[in-house]
């Protein structure tokens, strides 16, 4: 019979129906947009030459033995949220209302249209880490901005729309409502045991397990034992810390190395899935508190939410996250 | 500059984005997988004749003048949820684990294959929500049973695997994240205030007028303040009942009508686009309380959800819902 598990962190339910299982094999069977992509697209905004159809440049990180950027930070030409207004929230007849307050930028991984992270260097990608970090160093300095998300769509199933590896970055005024009910579980857990949710989590699977897929000095990365959606990987510092800003310089390659390993895995195994990352967070105000600690979310877009997912918030998930996390590390 | 609005009801904010948007013509571009669909499938198990595909059917509501079933009630081939086991939760090392326990059925809306809802008449429709409610009543008998969710996809973008006209009804023992976070803002609202958050919504939406789109004795269908995609669209009654078994026989018609005009709607205005309808009602025990208020929510499939909406849970809508609610209205 089938089972529904908790995720220990949020309370959340998950559905496990294996019945609606599909093999692995099958979610290797779609096609996406993004087979023979050339080296440079002419069509392409983030393509070297075709810079006067970008926005504003914000930063850049040079090549290393070339006269080159490497990765390019970009205001998004379509920002969700923009730094002119404020934070002041007012009354519009019943409801609240505030400006689009914040801060929507674009990270241009590399100069190359048709290679992603999983087909460039540890260093190349240790480049985009460093990048995150100085975005996210420099968007968290002002007081009025309390959250900044990091986050990649990949293929248009994951919401990106255009194929040239990019990451995107959006700081809010405001804590969002997913950011604040984890925030306010891991203070219950804290309340309840003197201990990080999450450094529990960590520990149980580094004992078990079951569900790792690898492992190095300053990370682990594994499915988490109620993984909402096939394949899904949570990457996470084994040092305590709330907050992304925290990660230091030593741990920073770690981070690539994990990422770029977990990503070929992805890569070669389901033949390039259209996925989502986001790096869970602490909002401002939270980040040095005892009972959080911050993880890069990994979503591949194999399975449709449908009207039961949006009615409970509850996902149905047909695949067992140890077969998954077994099929990964082999 | 963008905007930023609160749901009143959940306290979640929604990101107004209109650089980003696309005209209501752009929705209209797009291709689904409807197009001359015959009336009798000969492979689709939905279809007369193919009962042998079938799992166990568990009803049927007959036609009026004809010796055939008009809705019929299954049990899901791939349940999500069975009902052997019970709701007993035990450990898992750290984690918390359930039985699969719950009940997953299929609502087929109609013998004929090609006609969907905006195509049924009136008394069909009628039969329709006749049908949901009597699973409701049934599956909500016994005390172990803590919440149903009726829902609907359209389309395989809404999650559906099959085209004939069908609706869904899973039943839980447990109340899913989502239903409960609803609930406890709920409740702080009618502590802070003594009334019902939905009445206080469908009163000042009444009074506004801007985002409503039809009205009739019982219904009232609008855009939310704070929609989370374009052309979402709420159907709530005007009396105030937490639960949706509280819909009366009178009730029944109206709703009818105005699920078949606002998806007639749709289908035209905006060419068939794939959707998820769901109806949010109370779970066990809050369904006598004077806070909560059922409603069905319609959200079509017009965008995709990004890494930002995972990592956030708020949604960026690139759609003004005034000027939605315009659209449809005309």
């Amino acid at each position: 019979m089938n089972e529904i598990r908790q995720n220990k962190a949020t309370k959340q339910w998950v559905i496990y129906a294996p019945a609606r299982r599909k093999r692995p094999q099958d979610f290797q069977e779609r096609h996406n947009e993004r087979k023979n992509l050339p080296v440079l697209d002419k069509e392409c905004p983030f393509c070297p030459g075709n810079e006067h159809m970008l926005s504003e440049i914000l930063m850049e990180m040079p090549q290393r033995f070339q006269n080159s950027w490497q990765t390019r930070v970009i205001l998004n030409k379509f920002p969700a949220l923009t730094n002119d207004g404020d934070t002041s929230r007012f009354s519009q007849g019943l409801y609240l209302v505030m400006p689009g307050y914040g801060q929507h930028e674009v990270i241009i991984e590399t100069p190359e249209h048709n290679r992603d992270i999983a087909q460039l260097s540890i260093t190349e990608v240790g480049m985009i880490i460093e990048t995150y970090h100085q975005r996210y160093v420099n968007l968290m300095q002002a007081h009025e901005n309390m959250m900044t998300l990091i986050f990649r769509n990949r293929g248009t199933q994951a919401g990106a729309s255009l194929n040239h590896p990019h990451s995107q970055v959006i700081m809010t005024g405001i804590v969002p409502h997913a950011v604040r009910w984890r925030e306010e579980e891991a203070q219950r857990y804290f309340d309840e045991w003197g201990r990080c949710v999450y450094c529990d989590i960590l520990a149980f699977e580094m004992q078990d397990r079951q569900r790792i897929i690898l492992e190095n000095q300053s990370f682990v990365a594994f499915i988490p034992f109620a993984a909402e959606v096939p394949f899904e990987v949570w990457i996470m510092p084994k040092r305590h810390q709330a907050d992304f800003g925290q990660i230091s310089n030593e741990e920073k390659p770690d981070l690539a190395r994990s990422l770029h390993d977990i990503l070929s895995r992805l890569y070669t195994k389901l033949h390039d899935p259209d996925y989502n990352y986001v790096i869970n967070t602490a909002a401002r105000y939270k980040a040095y508190e005892p009972q959080l600690h911050w993880y890069l979310q990994i979503w591949p877009r194999l399975t449709t939410q449908s009207g039961f997912e949006l009615g409970s918030g509850m996902t149905i998930n047909p695949s067992i996250p140890e077969e998954d996390a077994n099929f990964l590390r082999s």
